[in-house]
C-alpha cells in the first residue's frame, strides 16, 4: 500500500429491514461510499416461504439474506468509491439483536436444510420476535424463585426479545430443532463466523441478550438448560480473525483483511455518535428507540435492559433501555391512510405522508390536540419490561384529525424516553447530556417535542449513519496497527466530527408538557402496573384483551382447518 | 273531496344537517313522496357566515334554512305525487331537541335582526352545542343545594344540551340578547307557530329538555332567572291550529289545514315504528342514537334524561335516553381516510368507505380485533350525562387496522346501550322487547353485534323513515274527525305494518362479549365515575384534557389577535 494512499475501513450496518455498507476514511471518518440492500425475504410474520403458517408476534428472517446483502453493498461501495482491496484495512458489523439462530456443526443455519425448512422454530428469530412471552414469564419466575444473582444485573426481568426465552421457545415447541442445534448464535456473530471462520461471540450481545456476566459466565445449565452458547467471548473491535479466502474473493478484498468482533447495531452509535465520556447518553431514534448510557456508577435499575461492565465502551458501565416501538408508531399511523385532501398534499413531489401530518401537527400548542397516547403499539422494553402491552389513545372528539393523532403518538414517545431517564436518575445514575441520532432526528417538530417533554437539550450528532459509521470505526480499531487504531477513544477521536446543532427547551411548551406528562404517568402506572395513586389493583385490561384476541383467533384458525 | 279520493298527512322530519318531507296514505301509511333538502348554511361549528368566529364545541344553524326547506320539500312531495291542496288533511313536524332560539314580540328570531347578525348567542343553538356545560355544572349544583324536586324527574342532572344551561349562556354571555329576547323557543315549535300563527308549545319538548312537570309547570323564575317559556303547552298531535292564508299559499295547500303540535325527531319514531305497548324500548340509531321506553312503572333512573308522563305516547311514563355519538363515531372514522386499496375498493359502483370497511370487519370473531373504545368522542348522554368526557380505545397494536377500529366503535356504541337497557331495569323497569330504527338498521353486521351485544333479539321497524311517518301520523290525528285519525293509537293501527325482520344473538358471540363488556364496564367507570371495583379516586384525566386543550386554544386565539 502506497503511503499516501486512503486507508478505508468497512461498516456494515444490519438493520431489520435491510443492510447497509459505509466505505469510511480511517484518517477522519469521511463516508465516501454508502450502499443499501434489502433483505429479499424481509421480516416474515405471516407464513414462511413454503406457506408455513406463523402464530402471532412470530418475526422471522432467512439468513441467506444477509449474505446476499454482505456481497452486493461491499461490492457496491468498493466500486463506488475506486477503492482497491489493499486501501481496506478492516471490517466492522453491527446487527440488531437479539436475532439468534440454530446452526449446525458445520456452522450452517437448520433452516437452510430440507429436514427444518418447514420448521418455524428453526429460523433467524428477530429482535422483535415476541411469541415467547409465557417462557420469558416463567424464566423470569424461576429465576427470581431461585434467586439467580445475575437477574439484577437486568433490571429483575428478562425480556421476551432475549437468547434464554426464545431458546426455550425452540425446546419446549420444536425439540428435534435443539436436537439438532450444534450453537445458537447472534446473527451479528453468525455473519462474523463466516467471514472469519472463528468461532467468536460478541460481548455487547453476550452481555446484553444472553445474561453474560463479565467474570461469572452465561446462566449455569443447572439453572435452565444449555443454551448451546458455544464459542469464544471477545469484545466489540476486537479482532475476531481475517477474512476467509473464500470470502475475499466473493467481496474482492484480501484475504486475512481484519475482521471486528461485532456489536449491537444500537450500540454502534456511541462511538458513531463520538460519545465517549462519562454521564452521556445516546439516543438511536428510528424504528425504536435504544438508550444508551456511560456511566461510573454501577447502579441496578428495575425495567432496564442491562448495566454492562465494558458493555458498550470500555471502562464505563454501560446502560441500554429501549422503547420497542417509535417510529412505527407513526409509520402506523400513515399505513391507516389520510383524507383526501391530505393526500393530495402528500402526492407533491419530494413531499411524504410524514411531511403532510408534521406540517398541519407543528402549529399546534402542546396540549392542543386533547389527546394523550401510551406508546405501548409493540408493547414496553423499559420500563416495565412487558411485551403484552398495547397501545392507548385517550381524549378522542369528533374533532380529531389525523395530525392530531399524530404528534399525540410523537408525544408520547416523548414521554416513554422522559420515564426512562427519570427511572434511571432516580436510582442514582446521572444524565448529563442526551446526544440524538438515526432517522428521526431529521423531523425538526419531533426533535423540538423531544427536548420539551424532557425538559432538557438534546444535541444531534453531525453523522448520517452513525451505526454503520460505528462500524467502521470498530474495524479500524480491529486493524490496529495495520493502518488503524490502537483504541476505540483513539478512533472515536479521529473519525467523528463534534455535533454541531442542538435543540433547546422552550419554558413555556416544557411547562405544559410537564402537567401532561403527569397524566401519562398516571396511566403508565395504571395500566402497567396496576397502580392507582400508589395503590389500588391492577387493571390488566391489556392482558385480558390479548387473551380473548388469541381464543378468537385460535377458533378463526380452527375453523379454517375444518 | 271526493270520498273515492286517497287522503295524505305530511310529515315532516328536521334532521341536524336536511329536512325531510313524506306524503302519507292516510289509510294505510304508504309514504308515497318524499324529499329532502339541505340547509343551506348546515352547522356552523367555527364561525358565523360573516366570519365571526365562534368557540370550542359551539354548534349553530339559522332558522331561514328551515322555512326553505319546508317550502321545497312540501312542493316537491306534493308534485312528485300529483297530490291536491284538498288531499292534504293535516301536516306534522318533528325537530332535533333541544335546538333553541331567541325571538322577538313579533316571532322574529333575533339572529336575523341587522343588530345581532354578529351575535352567536342569537343564533339557533343546535342540540349539539355543547358550550354550555360550565352553566350546566353550576345549575345542577344550585337546583340540588336547593332540592329542587323536578330534578330527580331527569336523572338527577340536567344536560347542557337542554334550555336551561343554554338559556343561561345567553343571559350571562350576551346579556343584550336576552333582555332583547320576548320569547326563547324550540326551533320546531317556532317552525309551527310560524305556520300557524299560534304560540303554542309541545309537552314533550317542555317535559324533556325544559324541566316541565305536568301538573307543576316550568322552574319558577325564582329558581334561577325567567327562561322565557311564553306559550300554551299541547301535546304532540294536539291541533296547534289551521295553516295561515300565507303559508297555505306559498306551500300549495289550502289555508286552515291541521298543523300538529311538534314532537321531538327521535320521539316521533315511537309511533312511526307502530309501538304503543308497555315495556317496549325504540332505539333510533342514527347519527346519534335515542332509546325511548313506555312503561306503566315511574322510577327515577339516575342519568336517564327524563320519565314524563303522556311524554311520548298517552297513557305511558315516557323514558328517554340517549347515546349523543353513534353514526357520529362511523363517520368520524371514516373521515381519517383509508389505505391505498381500502379506497380503491370504496370507488367501485355502489360501494361506499362504510361497506368496505364493514366487509372487512364482518369476517372476525368477537374480541380478534383485541380493541376496546369508550363511545364518548361527543361526550356522554346517558348514563353519565356529561358532555367534557370525550373518547378512548385501548388496545392497539402494529398490526391494527381500519376495520379493527371501525368495529371496535359498532361494538362500543352497543356496550353503551347495554349500560343503559341494564341501568333502567336495575331501577324495576322492565324493557321487554327492542324495536330499532334509523339509518344504522341497514347495517347487518351492526345489527346482529348489538343483538350479541345487549344478548336479546331486536326487531327491525318496516318503515324506511320511521320519524317522518311518525310526524306524518301525528297529522293525521291533528286532523281528527276531519279526515284523521281521533287518537293516535287508532292511527298507528292503521298507518303502520308491523316488524318482519329481526336479528337473534348467538350464543358463543354473546359470551365473548360479555367478557369484553365487562372490560367495558371498568373502563366505563374508572374514567366516568372516577370508580375502581367500587371505590378508588376518580381519574379526571378527560376533563384536565379538555382544559389543557382550552387553555392551548386560547393562547392561539390571543396570538392570532396580536
Amino acid at each position: 500500500m502506497n503511503a499516501n494512499e486512503k486507508r478505508y475501513a468497512i461498516g456494515l450496518d444490519y438493520g431489520t429491514e435491510s443492510a447497509r455498507a459505509v466505505l469510511a476514511d480511517v484518517a477522519d471518518g469521511t463516508v465516501v461510499a454508502t450502499a443499501v440492500a434489502d433483505y429479499a425475504h424481509g421480516v416474515m410474520d405471516r407464513e414462511l416461504p413454503d406457506g408455513t403458517p406463523l402464530g402471532h408476534e412470530w418475526a422471522l428472517q432467512y439468513p441467506q439474506d444477509y449474505l446476499d446483502a454482505l456481497e452486493s453493498t461491499v461490492r457496491a461501495v468498493l466500486a463506488d468509491a475506486g477503492a482497491t482491496a489493499e486501501q481496506v484495512v478492516g471490517i466492522g458489523v453491527d446487527f440488531t439483536a437479539c436475532t439468534i439462530l440454530p446452526t449446525d456443526e458445520t456452522n450452517t443455519p437448520l433452516c437452510m436444510s430440507d429436514r427444518f425448512a418447514s420448521t418455524p422454530n428453526a429460523w433467524v428469530k428477530l429482535w422483535k420476535h415476541h411469541a415467547a412471552q409465557s417462557q420469558a414469564d416463567r424464566i423470569n419466575d424461576l429465576a427470581m424463585d431461585r434467586g439467580e444473582k445475575w437477574l439484577k444485573v437486568y433490571g429483575h426481568r428478562l425480556s421476551s426479545e432475549w437468547v434464554l426465552p426464545k431458546v426455550l421457545q425452540i425446546i419446549e415447541e420444536s425439540p428435534e430443532v435443539y436436537d439438532a442445534a450444534a450453537s445458537i448464535v447472534e446473527a451479528g456473530d453468525w455473519l462474523v463466523q463466516q467471514l472469519t471462520g472463528e468461532r467468536v461471540r460478541s460481548s455487547c450481545n453476550a452481555g446484553y441478550k444472553a445474561c453474560y456476566v463479565k467474570g461469572e459466565g452465561f446462566p449455569s445449565s443447572e439453572f435452565l438448560y444449555d443454551a448451546r452458547m458455544t464459542g469464544d467471548i471477545l469484545a466489540p473491535g476486537d479482532r475476531a480473525g481475517g477474512l476467509t479466502p473464500e470470502w475475499a474473493e466473493r467481496l474482492g478484498l484480501r484475504a486475512g483483511t481484519a475482521v471486528a468482533t461485532e456489536i449491537i447495531d444500537a450500540h454502534a452509535a456511541v462511538p458513531g455518535c463520538g460519545v465517549s465520556g462519562q454521564d452521556e447518553m445516546v439516543l438511536v431514534m428510528g424504528t425504536s428507540t435504544c438508550h444508551m448510557l456511560m456511566s461510573n456508577e454501577r447502579a441496578f435499575v428495575p425495567g432496564v435492559g442491562g448495566v454492562i461492565e465494558d458493555g458498550i465502551l470500555p471502562g464505563f458501565y454501560g446502560y441500554e433501555a429501549g422503547q420497542s416501538a417509535v417510529g412505527d408508531h407513526f409509520a402506523w399511523a400513515v399505513r391507516q391512510g389520510l383524507p383526501d385532501d391530505y393526500r393530495a398534499e402528500a402526492e407533491q413531489p419530494g413531499l411524504s405522508a410524514h411531511d403532510v401530518l408534521t406540517e398541519r401537527a407543528a402549529s399546534q400548542r402542546p396540549g392542543q390536540h386533547g389527546l394523550i397516547a401510551l406508546d405501548w403499539w409493540n408493547g414496553n422494553r423499559s420500563i416495565l419490561m412487558d411485551a403484552d402491552l398495547s397501545g392507548l389513545l385517550i381524549g378522542y372528539s369528533l374533532a380529531t384529525r389525523p395530525e392530531d393523532i399524530y404528534r399525540a403518538l410523537i408525544e408520547a414517545t416523548a414521554y416513554g424516553t422522559r420515564v426512562i431517564v427519570e427511572e434511571v436518575e432516580r436510582h442514582g445514575v446521572k444524565v448529563r447530556e442526551l446526544v440524538a441520532c438515526g432517522g428521526l432526528v431529521q423531523n425538526d417538530m419531533l426533535m423540538q417535542i423531544y427536548a420539551d417533554v424532557l425538559d432538557r437539550p438534546i444535541r444531534v450528532a453531525e453523522a448520517q449513519y452513525t451505526s454503520a459509521l460505528g462500524a467502521a470505526i470498530l474495524g479500524a480499531v480491529a486493524a490496529g496497527q495495520n493502518g488503524g487504531y490502537l483504541s476505540i477513544g483513539d478512533a472515536t477521536a479521529r473519525m467523528v466530527k463534534p455535533p454541531s446543532s442542538e435543540y433547546a427547551p422552550n419554558r413555556e411548551a416544557a411547562h405544559t408538557y410537564a402537567r401532561l406528562y403527569g397524566e401519562y404517568l398516571a396511566l403508565h402506572d395504571y395500566f402497567g402496573r396496576g397502580e392507582l395513586a400508589g395503590n389500588g389493583p391492577r387493571n390488566d385490561i391489556m392482558k385480558r384483551l390479548r387473551q380473548i384476541r388469541t381464543e378468537a383467533t385460535v377458533d378463526v384458525q380452527e375453523a379454517d382447518r375444518s
